[in-house]
């Protein structure tokens, strides 16, 4: 039983999901912004989306028809350049409208279709250029369609985002592809993070969403931009069973779990590496806690500080910011028994702080393990067993002009 | 009675308080770094300090300081430059070694001294340099030395921060001045906020210690440049009775309250005004909520958000990114409620979003809005009857580069 990653795979690398594109014009750019995903079989469906109270008019619609329907799902139509949020019941009546018009294009029910869309916020979308979009987008669809896909969901990604990982069962292979769309207000999310996800496995819809809440929380919940968290943020997955391999129980089940975490974890990743203005992706470990979710509490804290990012931006290891960020958690601990190391690979590890006291470390050392491109901060809280990762970058002045400048 | 307040004015001002300063060498600037804050009668004496996990051995030993003497202190000794946190121990010794220096130059018990530390974290204090620091302070101590006192405590600040209100009771007039240093690290905090006030108005320490807790919720703990906290955050009082005035109960104690609350809200707003990087000065207003308590989470959600802080940069009136802001703030509301207005007056108020849809506006007056040096935003959540005002910065580019650039 083997997992391989294929980076260069997408969501049509899985038998019997087709790709179609196309540009409306919703983008300044001219660039593509309209991805229609077909299967040519029903796939059992889940989705998991956004915490955020205010939420896009898609999220809504998409809540709707998981409730009616996870077992006979047909299509994902995904626009980019408008979110479709803040817009009101005109929002929801074109993200209905969307649902509709893709349902026709590709002859199945309204409720076989998820919806997403991604972009500027508070702009009602052109139907009439969606209209046009959807039905070109339909006249082309293609098994070598994925990358084009990845490409026509960005916004202010600078590339697209994809893999695939192949299963290796003793009862046969199985296919998981993945596209995926950042880049800033991640955590995990926005201009909105969207990401579908294919498989050819055969997997029932309660065990398809219980897998992908794990692969979820272990993957596209670990990472941070800035903070923010947006209206829109979805993950979408389609199982269509054309391998004819159930992935249902057993070494089976577990092994369509692992390559899920997997591919999730890799998409999350390419995220924050093209996080706006991110020039350094830093993994930020907090052992030592209590629980995993007062780890998770912790690193969150240091992750989002401004002062640590910005730390992380400038190459200066200034340990004392990552532990007065894990002191702002809320979560209790013993500051006297915090230890703290850096490293951008194991073998030049560096402790920089014993029991909450700096250590006579060599400054240039840490200066040369913060002006690496990656690196890690593993801080230990010395008040349990349990652990965890996440997944930043630098807050830099670019990531300030970005975003000063997006609608002007 | 009146409360009138004096922009000039200092810890000096209330009669029997004299400051000195000197410089030992611990900033790079070479500029003051020590102060000596002295009254010649015993004073009623109350503080607060940072809620982070991680805290500065001052901040402990002010603690257990103020569990053995509310009624008899006489002094509060700072330096600036070294923030003597995560200094382990040998930190805890110092600290109470400034105490007992302070003491001794004063004549007085060292349990009579409070102390404040503001700097880097992590480096130890050169004892030889504050001793001598200390002599020297006290040897220039003077009833004109609280605009220096200011000055001496300042890091990153560009400008010292200070303030007095003069109340007239029908019982006679009674004084309250304060000093305070910012400008990073303020939610509310560091590298670290710290805040003296000093009154000679007749306060026992029970009543002492519940008005400075009313006052700093309404002011110091509604200011936030960056969301991150510090370790040594401090705002301390003293009270010497001097003008034999007492406020201790019925309209003499509302007035003091309300000149406290002045007072404080002054020196909070100065320090957002000089928060690092900060070219606009904005309030937010979250009204229509459940409870203060929830008013408090979404305004400081938008407050702290980055997105919402770079579009403040900007200019942009992208009021998506406050309401999205809103949601993430874990406050349940009912976001198809959701008003929003902004104004840099009253009269030049313009309503942006209408039942979570955008209105009509004219995009050129908002953008005129968020062009001026100081506007506010008002969101009404449409759940209730409370409301809260905090005050906040844009997130610009220097910012990033006064953080990333602070050690190296």
């Amino acid at each position: 039983m083997t997992i391989k990653l294929d980076a260069d795979g997408t969501v049509t690398n899985p038998e019997g999901f087709q790709v179609g594109t196309a540009t409306c014009g919703l983008k300044s750019s001219g660039n593509p912004d309209l991805m229609l995903l077909h299967s040519k079989q029903s796939c059992t469906a889940a989705g998991m989306f956004t915490t955020n109270q205010v939420v896009g008019a898609p999220v809504t619609l998409n809540r709707e028809t998981l409730k009616s329907n996870t077992k006979n799902m047909r299509a994902i139509v995904a626009n980019s350049g408008i979110a479709n949020a803040c817009t009101g019941n005109h929002g929801l009546n074109n993200a209905i409208e969307m649902q509709n018009i893709a349902s026709k294009s590709l002859q199945c029910k309204p409720n076989e279709v998820l919806v997403l869309s991604t972009g500027v916020i508070g702009v009602q979308l052109p139907m009439e250029k969606i209209d046009k979009g959807i039905r070109k987008a339909s006249s082309n669809l293609s098994i070598n369609g994925g990358y084009n896909g990845a490409e026509a969901i960005m916004t202010t990604d600078t590339n697209p985002k994809h893999c695939a990982v192949e299963i290796n069962l003793p009862s046969g292979t199985v296919n998981i592809g993945g596209i995926a769309k950042g880049a800033g207000m991640v955590h995990p999310n926005m201009a909105t993070m969207l990401a579908c996800i294919t498989t050819d496995a055969l997997v029932p819809a309660s065990i398809l969403r219980s897998t992908l809440k794990t692969a979820v929380n272990n993957s596209f919940n670990k990472i941070s931009i800035d903070g923010d968290t947006s209206t829109s943020d979805s993950v979408l997955i389609l199982a269509n069973g054309l391998s004819g391999i159930s992935c249902a129980q057993g070494d089976s089940r577990k092994a369509f779990t692992d390559a899920l975490i997997s591919l999730s974890t890799d998409l999350a990743k390419q995220i924050v590496r093209d996080g706006e203005g991110v020039n350094k992706f830093v993994t930020v470990h907090v052992s030592g806690a209590p629980s995993i979710k007062e780890a998770h509490i912790v690193a969150n804290s240091i992750a989002t500080s401004p002062l640590v990012k910005t730390a992380f931006a400038g190459g200066d290891p200034n340990w004392g910011r990552i532990i007065v960020a894990a002191g702002k958690s809320g979560v209790r601990f013993d500051s006297s028994k915090t230890q703290l190391w850096i490293g951008s690979k194991i073998e030049d590890e560096l402790q920089l702080v014993e029991q909450a006291t700096p250590c006579d470390y060599d400054e240039s050392i840490a200066q040369h393990i913060f002006s690496q491109p990656e690196f890690y901060i593993h801080l230990d809280l010395g008040n349990g067993k349990s652990e965890i990762s996440v997944w930043t970058g630098d807050l830099t002045e670019e990531y300030v002009r970005i975003n000063s400048d997006y609608r002007t």
